[in-house]
């Protein structure tokens, strides 16, 4: 027993210091660990099994609107990345230079991709003659590098995991359209996939992606109240094919700019399950993208028949489509419970000779600790229930959260108070200058804008700080 | 008809000119094209699929003997990749250099992986401590870089995709089964999934990779005759663990070394799939790899009921698995033909008004041409049984060629009167010599050692080159 206890202290309660619970996760739940590479992550069996999951689901909903997967180098030349001014001022800061290539000093030096829009355009000029080339709707799966000097397991390092999709298109509209319709597609695969609840809308003009003529973005609460940029998409106008100078011809035969827009969603991601799903016993992992569904573990194993039953079980389990592992270690099932608890497991599946006889299994759910008994031959209807029940209890738990910790502000000194006293996010009228975001942010320790909904509501006529007429109702939050 | 026309003739005669018809096929299934970073290659969305197909089947593959996926950095510090000598002597010369990350000189460079033998060292380091902690089997996919001269379309680039598996064990029995274990997967997946006869066996001293004991090698012949070596799988005893000071504790609390192997597969393999089973039409591609297995044409798609009949075979076929598209576009039936033919798509179905009046519809196999007429409600059953039919003859077809074109030579003249005559491998006794290796391939004009067979004939007694005693069969090619 001594072994099972120590497992679970190995966790700091996460009222007591969230951001060492959240590293104490990541590193007991095997996620990922730092790399001698300086600021990158080795992604570990059990954190990449994760990705692996939200991978299948989103490259399904994407191939769904007609997506086909690419892949393109992960160096730009120097020359490249500098077709597009705003792109490059905002990046140059923070990428790495290959200088050498074996033994010889290059001419041209290459950047590390920290995104790829320069990419993109280069392979589309090729491509593109006549509006029958038109659109185009690519995506890669790949890592891209940003300098960052500092650096937190999933939430940010220098190399990280992501998709990258990349459309061009003959109509403004349609290009629009494309940037919503992902958009969307995130929104349905967070909420939906990984039960996690969102505030959404647009970013303010200096929180949008460099070279962006519209940045939407979902934002996820995690359990401290700040918010985590889940996922973003870009409509960029005709700016970037035509600094590449990308022109299609019409049915008469005239030139007309193209439209582009990039998304993206990386492994950051994970870091929002973490830390909107998971408690003092370590993960809990959303069903539908949980590498195992059902952890089973055998009572008194050595037991005549424990072992046989538990196998029979996990076939069954496994046939019908489940994810299902049997612990049939010499370990404790104690020690196992505590086990399968830090990995986040949905649920534990208990059998024992008790059990055998009664014809029946225990079946405890991660999430609410609730244990239910079920005839050994309705497994394989009952357990997809559970899971699905558990899915939906899950975005349940954490939607009562994000909505207890949404706060409204008519006026600035009210906002100082809320943002004092609670964690969460606060709405606020806004003007639209970025002078008064600035000084919102900064007054109140730290609330930036995350982003302006789509569903505006009239809170009072003026900006909270200057006073002048109001434009947008703003959702403002710390951040990660 | 004009068009159509056009659409073939682009591709050169095979016979004609063998590399030229190689890369008219990858530009005209637009399966790649090169990237502005100078010897990079775009995977295009039809090269691409191919690739995602390839992973798809190797990966259940791997994770059906206990493989689990990881992702560790793009960058190896300089001190990492010194400590293993013939691995650094082996890649320093092809690495690229990262020297400034941002605005800032680094005090230590980074390369860009050339491989990752370091990098799964420097991670196991951290994890493995007792016995309970081995074995590890790790893979993941992901791209490398080597600063290649000369580049090719899928042979030969700067930056390639493949997926590297490394395994440290606690013996080197144990060790080296799963070098033999993963050569073997190789084995079925290149023969079976892929269609692709092999010959196989290990590399000799002088061709094995660099750091390794032992390289296992699958080898293909192309329809130049020429070989490509399409997997490889590597023993390296305990000399990267040693170096890395990687060291476990037994049962009884001994110290002992690790032991290592690693295991690679690249999208060269997409090269090998044109070359072997390509001809003058385009692609044809193996179904268990093909991103479509059959294309629906409609002919006279206005007429009543034909585009319906067609939608309905679509959604049929889709819905038991089989990747059907329906091309209802503008382009005649014959230019449709001459498209699918190009891309290699397996099956092509036919379907007019004629054919529904007969309640038929007509398959026709893109490697035999032959046409099929099967009655539209026994399409579910039929083309499943088809789509077979073809793996089988495509591995037949191309069995039989590789059959034909391996020779046996017992002295160096007959040797060189058969490599002068034929295209193809010639198996000849060897000493052991590398200056000897290296000789017959000068005078055979580029016939290297491929690989030494497990299943060794004793041709003669002596070295085909220097007449000492023979130790080994071996297989001698010219290679890509």
């Amino acid at each position: 027993m001594a072994k099972e206890k120590k497992l679970v202290e190995k966790i700091t309660s996460r009222e007591e210091d969230f951001p060492k619970w959240y590293t104490d996760i990541v590193k007991e739940a095997k996620l990922c660990d730092y790399s001698n590479a300086k600021g990158c992550l080795n992604y570990l069996p059990n954190g990449y099994a994760i990705w692996e999951n939200i991978q299948k689901n989103l490259d399904n909903r994407f191939k769904e609107t007609g997506v086909e997967n690419v892949s393109l180098p992960m160096l730009i030349p120097e020359s490249l990345l500098q077709k597009e001014k705003d792109h490059i001022e905002g990046f140059a800061p923070e990428v790495a230079w290959v200088t050498k290539g074996g033994n010889e000093e290059l001419e041209e030096r290459y950047c590390i991709r920290p995104t790829s829009e320069t990419l993109f355009c280069d392979a589309w000029k090729k491509q593109i003659h006549s509006y029958r080339d038109l659109p185009i709707v690519w995506n890669q799966w790949c890592s891209v590098l940003r300098w960052e000097k500092t650096t937190r397991p999933f939430l940010r390092s220098r190399e990280f995991l992501w998709q990258e999709g990349h459309t061009i298109h003959a109509t403004h509209e349609e290009a629009e359209n494309r940037t919503k319709q992902m958009f969307q597609v995130y929104y349905d695969f967070v909420t939906q996939d990984l039960a996690i609840p969102l505030v959404c809308g647009k970013k303010t003009e200096s929180e949008k992606f460099a070279g962006a003529e519209d940045t939407y973005t979902i934002e996820a609460m995690m359990h401290d109240g700040k918010s985590l940029q889940s996922g973003t998409s870009h409509f960029f106008g005709s700016g970037f094919p035509d600094a590449f100078d990308i022109k299609y011809l019409d049915k008469e035969n005239k030139y007309h700019s193209c439209y582009e827009t990039s998304w993206g969603l990386s492994t950051r991601i994970i870091g929002a399950i973490i830390m909107v799903h998971g408690d003092n016993e370590g993960l809990v992992l959303p069903p539908r993208i949980a590498p195992t569904q059902v952890m089973i573990i055998p009572i008194a194993q050595n037991k005549e028949g424990v072992l046989d039953t538990a196998n029979t079980i996990k076939e069954k389990l496994k046939n019908v489509g489940i994810r299902t592992k049997l612990d049939d270690s010499e370990k404790s099932p104690g020690f196992k419970f505590a086990e399968q608890e830090m990995l986040g497991i949905p649920i534990r599946l208990e059998i024992g000779p008790k059990d055998i006889e009664k014809n029946e299994a225990v079946i405890v759910k991660r999430n609410t600790r609730e244990k239910i008994s079920v005839k050994i031959n309705d497994l394989e209807t009952k357990i997809p229930i559970i899971l699905e029940s558990i899915q939906k209890e899950m975005y349940e738990k954490a939607n009562d959260f994000l909505n207890k910790h949404i706060f409204e502000a008519k006026t600035l000194d009210e906002m100082k108070k809320i943002a004092k006293e609670n964690i969460g996010f606060i709405k606020a009228m806004w003007c639209g200058n970025p002078e008064c975001e600035e000084n919102i942010k900064s007054e109140t320790e730290g609330f930036g804008s995350r982003c302006i909904p789509e569903e505006q509501k009239n809170l009072s006529k003026k900006c909270i700080y200057c006073g002048q007429e109001a434009k947008h109702m703003v959702v403002w939050g710390k951040s990660y």
